[in-house]
């Protein structure tokens, strides 16, 4: 595969924007202002039949009066417009255009037919399509933006992500920032006319930037040439898949969004299982599992090693794991008795899970006891529960030692792993969510973007952790297997 | 049932501390402070061998020697010695105990052992037992928790709440409190050696003050007595248990942790569902529930009018809304033009879901987009999805309109219910959880707040909003269904 081919689109030097205004009420005035304030640091040329000024910029009348080159073009003009707009384009040798405009397939049948003139208009031309009826990219390495998420994050990161929903999208991107996620390119993609799932999983597996695919799909435009690239690209990467429309319904949803056939459920159950995918359940699963794949390259673990303060916590942890098809291996002897010798003799326990006896035991106690648990043969992860609610009141008292707290639990953890191999998994509850006691979700929020970015996963709750642990396992397992068959085959 | 006969223990106008301490430390000191910050608006006798002055008040050297009667003694000594304080607080007529120390059934046979002596004891002497090992009470109405929640909740409310684990009560009081959930009493009765389950819930079932009950349970100790009180209760007041322990591994935690056998998921499951009692799968799930039940008496909808700002979360509202057996919908064609004539003409649809284009669409649309979907025959409830993230954005914009955006909704809710018996539920997701923007985060937990006092339920996700509507929707019907059966066996 080229990649240079997407760079003009993913990666775009200069960027037109046609439909550019300096009203913020217009798509054109946002998209402009999202992209000045996100900090592109390529060059921008503003199109607007009036020419003069616009946020800042000179803008000039037409596509073709443009001085320079242009990789990719912004179409946010009406939908009758974009027609004449791709065609200026053409004549101008622009590569790429991004269509934002809505009104195309998801509307009927004469939207479809608008949508067939345009993609035939841009490939006569050479040029390719992303959308209509998307928001474009996100592409920190190059400052982009054309999603409406100024404050998205700059920073660069392993993940590939393509979605259907242009706001699941930056849903995506938001609720990954503090959970250690990050993009390497975010496509949004509408009703894919032009470029759409399967080509763009195939960018994905060969993207050398790319180790972890995420996607929102609601339905793709060719069954079977999906299904040869999911699986293509599951072979080398994790794909982890929310699909949106899941029955009668849900196409209803999904035909009017994005003029997408949604496919039955359990179809498409089986294929992504199929193809070695990973499906997610919705969006804050998705991103669960994004982070996971993220933090835990290559997990395969059985055995898990719990640490919590409280019953209900240990209970609740032993009895999701098991749901999710772990085990919580009984410790030998010698080691209940290193852990029972750190713990306060009232209300704690020395088994598997470690009951702290405290929900927010201090790092002289937990450091050693997940030393003792990561000694254990049969336990190839921890688990730590924390009530950071609580830490929050002991803090409040105490003074700020919180950040201190977590970043000795955390560097303790990288060491372990390090020696060990085994990793740590974090949970960490919404506890203390009444307005007037906010200053613990803070806390729970800073904690858990401080682990993610030491490679420390965090949940929100027991099932979360375990159900997204089981399919991050399965995925390094299945990929293994289906690598031993065909080299198998490949032998016969 | 005599209700009195709980008065001294769940409402006690005297409490003594046994084995009250100045240190922090120590768990009679931790009590104490608890308390006297919480504000216990009755008489408190700390008891310590020394005497003196404890925490400020008058201590005295035993419980013989308190100057007047005793309801509740809380006992935080050492195992060895509970007898002798139990044997002591017979003798001065104290009417119950809340035994907070471990060390009894759960540690194996000779804990079992002491236990049995500590129950002889104390009935005896015509006391009742809360525990051992377990937190005991939480009752706003006298200010007072035995729980260790200073800043819980001051307001009372109709949940009376059960709990073998006192960690998990505490979680639940404080998931509650930004959920408007407000109890009348809180028990954490630990082993259960003598208060316990069925009790508990026949005097739920009795309770003025209580309207919905939950439990968080680990094992009973008859279950025919258990499941008799159960569905007498669940006849009259929603129940929604959390069972603990689902399988061999957690039957493992749960003996350690309360000495409870945990029965098989399958055993539960089937019980539950018998007595017309609602199961939870998590703490969030559990809390989730009980905000639902106390924002939603009778609610038994099946049609759901759907509003959201995005695609995907149109689809995902049909998906989940169809996973859990609700339909939505189709619009009159009059009602879909009324919508039509609100919202911008981009991106927006004005079908079921009424996707409103915008993730922050003022309440001007908003309002009467509600009532319109409301004047459907079909339609018995509305969902509203509002990403606060992207208010959030907004008003740090425009300055300050959060607060009057959320109270001209809520306040339109609750007059369309009035006028139309319709109900709004809320689903704000979690989005914006990057530490560099938790003001999102925290304009969501007042969001919730604000919503939930207006009666108005609000879920973090579809699939929570959807489950929790099908499980209140069940109740309700059920519960019509059995006393119909009934009252047509009583003609027989």
């Amino acid at each position: 595969m080229d990649l240079s081919a997407y760079e003009p689109l993913f990666y775009p030097r200069t960027l037109a924007v046609i439909g550019a205004s300096d009203s913020f009420m217009k798509f054109g005035g946002m998209f402009l202002r999202t992209i000045l304030n996100h900090g592109y640091t390529g060059k921008i040329y503003p199109v607007n039949p009036k020419g003069g000024t616009i946020q800042g910029l000179t803008a000039y009348p037409s596509i073709e009066a443009l001085p320079g080159p242009v990789d990719l073009a912004v179409v946010t003009v009406p939908a009758a417009q974009t027609l004449a707009a791709a065609a200026a384009c053409g004549r101008k040798g622009v590569r790429g255009l991004e269509v934002l405009t809505a009104g195309f397939r998801e509307i009927g049948p004469e939207g479809a037919a608008l949508e067939r003139e345009l993609v035939e208009i841009a490939r006569s031309c050479g040029m390719r399509v992303i959308g209509p009826n998307g928001f474009g990219v996100y592409t920190p390495a190059v400052g982009l933006t054309l999603m409406p998420g100024v404050d998205f994050s700059r920073e660069s990161g392993p993940v590939g992500f393509i979605s259907q929903s242009g706001g699941g999208a930056c849903d995506v991107a938001y609720m990954g920032a503090g959970r250690g996620v990050r993009f390497s390119t975010m496509v949004s993609y509408g009703n894919g006319a032009d470029l759409e799932a399967a080509e763009l999983l195939r960018y994905f597996e060969a993207d050398p930037r790319t180790e972890v695919v995420g996607a929102y799909l609601e339905g793709v435009r060719d069954g079977r040439e999906f299904f040869a690239a999911l699986k293509s690209c599951a072979a080398r990467k994790p794909v982890v898949v929310l699909k949106g429309g899941r029955g009668e319904m849900g196409n209803r949803g999904t035909m009017g969004h994005t003029g997408s056939l949604a496919g039955t459920q359990s179809g498409w159950k089986a294929a992504l299982a199929s193809a070695g995918a990973t499906a997610a359940e919705d969006g804050p699963d998705l991103v669960d599992c994004l982070m996971a794949f993220c933090c835990l390259p290559g997990f395969r673990g059985e055995g898990a090693g719990v640490l919590s303060g409280g019953g209900l916590r240990c209970v609740e942890a032993l009895d999701w794991a098991s749901a999710y098809g772990f085990t919580a291996p009984l410790l030998r002897p010698e080691t209940e008795a290193r852990i029972r010798a750190l713990l306060p003799p009232a209300g704690s326990r020395s088994g598997n899970p470690v009951d702290l006896a405290n929900p927010v035991m201090a790092p002289q106690v937990i450091v050693p006891a997940m030393g003792a648990l990561a000694e254990e043969p049969e336990i190839d992860f921890l688990v730590l529960y924390q009530m950071l609610f609580y830490l929050g009141n002991e803090t409040r008292r105490m003074g700020g030692v919180r950040l201190e707290y977590h970043s000795r639990l955390a560097a303790a953890a990288v060491e372990l792993r390090r020696r060990t191999g085994k990793p740590l998994i974090a949970v960490l509850p919404e506890i203390g969510s009444d307005p007037a006691l906010w200053e613990s979700e803070r806390g729970r929020i800073e904690a858990r973007a401080h682990y993610t970015r030491n490679g420390i996963p965090c949940f929100a709750g027991s099932r979360a952790a375990f159900s997204t642990l089981r399919r991050v396992a399965d995925y390094y397992r299945g990929r293994e297997a289906r690598s031993r068959e065909q080299g198998e085959r490949g032998k016969e």
